[in-house]
């Protein structure tokens, strides 16, 4: 299942062909609000900016999963309290299909106290999802085939600071203003029903120095999101979307919360930057030429050695290594400061966003695949760690989940 | 002193007349890099943002005191080693000095083992300042008159995590990663010389829906920045600018840290929110009517009472009941996690700076006034403060500081 996104052609602005994840343009309707009314860019009065876009939230899918990245995004994981049943979590998610819709269009949610933090053309998106252990009879029922915890991987060092949750709303937009604003109108109106369990925040830059979107990079410094699956097309569709049953519409969301070791990462040639990955550092293209949109070749070699290192981190993630399997990425780099004894420390890191129609068909087999082998383990290493079953799309009228709980 | 603005007209996009903070220009040069290149609005690919700019860092001012309001700030608080001496010093300067220029070029600093991260078109501007320990003879020497730490005030409830430091970087730019980059190569360079005594970041909206600039809003969801002067203009100038002496084109600034009660002010009424301020939310007008630049009318009366109460934030802090006193304001949205017992709480509130020629003889008189009386004190604590010279600025060839300590 998975019909044509409902695109107001008249204001779109255009979808961008990109593997790049920075490049996907979403599922929902784009507007560009006010872009009409923009004066020309000659203009000594000029915008110096650009108005961003008002992401409708209907369709058969949660916007949110396919639009593209934007320079803020905020998770935060909530648990349910101990007295919410199916009844009171259908009125939480018929509350918060009005938050979304006001708070996307710019609107101040129902009864906001401060509306004005809400802005139209703010590249806003908010998507929910739904933790295993709300996955059972009495809650939500059944999650989608496939969907788990993922399985304790050799390398994980997880912390339960980071880990877990019973629901899951990830912002996205391009200020944390109005992103900060719609978290806290969310979490506001749950509280009834449930409690902040942890908090994720994370930025990406998303536009290149022309204004145009680019896959944007992690705190390595690498390109990172290349070889994902293209939104809107069929194997972006077959990759992440539930096809079938209660779930169908929506999809699962892998969130790992992945600590950088930028201090030895910095100690290294580039060469072995390079060959850690597989790819060039300056433009994302595979170590065996080309550009950022064109195939590893995973066989070739230089002078007999492979010019993608046996475990180098693209060649082990590769489809072709994995029976096909795949998962769409999207990230968010974070800094966070950490008080030690000789002072305010910094550790730095990239919250790893990976939806899939089926975790443990997709992203669990891959995972494994990495945490046998994958040069990056030695400067990266996994503390977090949370799944979701992302609910499916809602019509105008309808409410989000109300095909699972009404 | 206040030489006019170096500006590339060429390819200026255009100064913005407001008295808004979040549409003040810069005093550097500001390019608009690749704007010639990007494609027109109309085609299918056509970028869905736009280029930000590229500002040259050289001039009589360090121009990010003067530019608009950007998406992210963050800034660090150094303190120096103990062995660090005057020659040091000015090694510690000449370094940030090319790391200011390539940084902001869009270029990794020398020596950068990322330099991807860097992009032009970013907006990004880095300011630098000393705190009062280091303006001693055998360091900075005597800084700007009226320079000082901020004297006690009865409403402060200062935590040493958020106050002081001997050095301060203030990484300005609209996109977290890139400037989470520059702040890493800054204190990184540093290292030597000084370590991390505290940082805060922040966020702010400065683009409307239609892309144009505007003054953007606190978390209360209040304007806040009304009544700026105006960057290039002689009140600007003669508020901002150290004139005379080794400082001339310097400034001061505060860095206070302002928790925000924002669970009891959406316990009030609008009417009791705008007349707190003594501003309308919707659009920051006075309500003594017109619109967010024109001035408030302090002797206005509705049914006999005054319209801006008489401990409106407005009015206690307004020039006219402060001898003619003012700043040129910014700030920054922050919320941090805060672990609880009951679970991950925030705190909300912004990082408030101010910028003036005379601490002692601007600043402090203002703030004693608000001290003694400003409704806005109910919801409103300082929990930080910090001061700072801010160095003139340095033309190319020279290096930040050099008339200081060469």
């Amino acid at each position: 299942m998975s019909p044509a996104p409902r695109v107001s052609r008249r204001r779109l602005l255009g979808y961008v062909g990109s593997t790049g994840v920075g490049a996907a343009a979403g599922a929902g309707a784009v507007l560009a609000v006010g872009a009409e009314e923009a004066p020309p860019a000659s203009s000594a009065a000029a915008a110096v900016g650009a108005p961003g876009r008002t992401i409708e939230p209907w369709g058969a899918h949660q916007p949110g999963v396919a639009t593209a990245q934007t320079e803020v995004t905020e998770l935060v994981a909530l648990d349910l309290r101990a007295d919410v049943d199916r009844e009171a979590l259908g009125r939480l998610m018929r509350l918060w299909t009005g938050d979304i819709e006001a708070l996307t269009a710019g609107r101040g949610a129902p009864g906001d106290p401060a509306p004005w933090l809400s802005q139209p053309a703010s590249d806003l998106t908010i998507t929910v999802g739904v933790g295993p252990d709300a996955c059972r009879p009495g809650l939500f029922g059944a999650g989608p085939d496939g969907f788990a915890a993922v399985p304790p991987m050799s390398r994980d060092r997880l912390q339960e600071r980071w880990s877990g949750g019973d629901l899951l709303v990830v912002v996205a937009g391009r200020d944390g203003t109005t992103v900060a604003h719609a978290v806290r109108r969310l979490v506001a109106d749950a509280a009834p029903f449930a409690r902040a369990r942890w908090r994720q925040a994370g930025s990406w830059n998303p536009t290149g120095p022309d204004g145009r979107p680019q896959t944007g990079r992690n705190l390595f410094g690498q390109v990172d999101g290349s070889g994902n699956p293209q939104p809107g097309s069929p194997l972006f569709d077959s990759t992440v979307w539930v096809r079938e049953g209660r779930w169908a519409g929506g999809s699962t969301l892998v969130v790992r919360r992945i600590r950088m070791d930028l201090d030895t990462w910095d100690e290294l040639t580039r060469d072995e930057q390079e060959r850690s990955v597989g790819r060039a550092l300056a433009d994302g293209a595979p170590l065996t030429g080309g550009m950022e949109i064109d195939e590893l070749d995973l066989s070739a070699r230089s002078q007999g050695r492979l010019v993608v290192p046996v475990d180098a981190h693209a060649r082990r993630a590769h489809p072709s290594l994995n029976g096909g399997r795949r998962m769409f990425r999207k990230g968010a780099n974070y800094t966070r400061e950490v008080e030690t004894e000789q002072g305010v420390e910094v550790e730095s890191g990239l919250v790893f966003l990976a939806y899939q129609a089926d975790l443990l068909d997709q992203f669990v087999p891959v995972q494994r695949m990495l945490d046998e082998s994958d040069q990056l383990n030695e400067w990266t290493t996994a503390i977090g760690s949370a799944t979701f079953a992302v609910l499916p799309g809602f019509e105008q009228g309808s409410w989000l989940g109300e095909q699972l709980l009404a």
